[in-house]
């Protein structure tokens, strides 16, 4: 379990790492914002290894929803131009959208399962399902995202 | 403005560099989840800051009542014992848990204020209280927190 909660930290520490660059010093906005959104979502996988490895108390489910929240606030993320800058996005996001969005909704989708683990209350569930999502977050990353 | 936009960042990414330095190794289940807590916060902010200073697009009001959903969920952040591990709160947050609870209040206070100013859509007065609360979070760091 501690390998596997190792491996969603890896996917969250990763979105810290862009954010505090990103916000540090960058000015397209939608590299700013982007990248605030997964730091967002980065903190409620935090929270949440608190809660499911680490014995914290929480509200997972809380978490869980704020994580959908986020990923419904993306809007367009990536429009023309946002490859240039304090990005670490790949170009092959936009020569391959329709791959990084098939990677985009397998991250969404195991959101969904989070949230419904959450809501069953099942604790093996909800570190399964986080363990989905932290993988669909380190698939994207070794595809789309500079190291 | 821009000068407020980057207190405001430093104070975002300030939560950032703590958070990503308590995801990767601290197993503290109270470190871990402030920390995070923290993390979702500066992600909000990050976010605004694209949408109120670099003209980016986003739901203001969405990010601005997510933060205050953060610090909703802060439960016990500073438990007997959490002062130790990878953590930059300072020993003054224990000896006057008073004081520090002052600070929380205002960064509270802020976080309504900026709701307020989200839901009015009126510009300036977000910026402005964007601004209050970035300096809140400064202030609170500045006694609270270690370099």
């Amino acid at each position: 379990m501690k390998k596997l909660a190792l491996a969603a930290c890896i996917c969250a520490t990763a979105f810290v790492g862009i954010a505090s660059t990103a916000i540090a010093a960058e000015s397209n906005p939608a590299i700013v914002h982007r990248q605030s959104i997964y730091k967002v979502a980065g903190g409620h996988m935090g929270s949440l290894k608190a809660i499911l490895f680490l014995g914290g108390k929480g509200d997972a489910l809380y978490h869980a929803e704020a994580i959908k929240g986020a990923f419904d606030h993306m809007g367009k993320a990536y429009p023309a131009g946002s490859d240039v800058g304090e990005t670490k996005a790949k170009p092959e996001i936009w020569t391959n959208m329709s791959g990084f969005q098939e990677k985009g909704k397998a991250a969404y989708g195991a959101t969904l399962g989070l949230i419904e683990a959450a809501k069953s209350g099942d604790k093996a569930a909800q570190v399964e399902a986080f363990k989905t999502l932290g993988g669909s977050c380190k698939a994207c990353h070794k595809e789309f995202r500079k190291k």
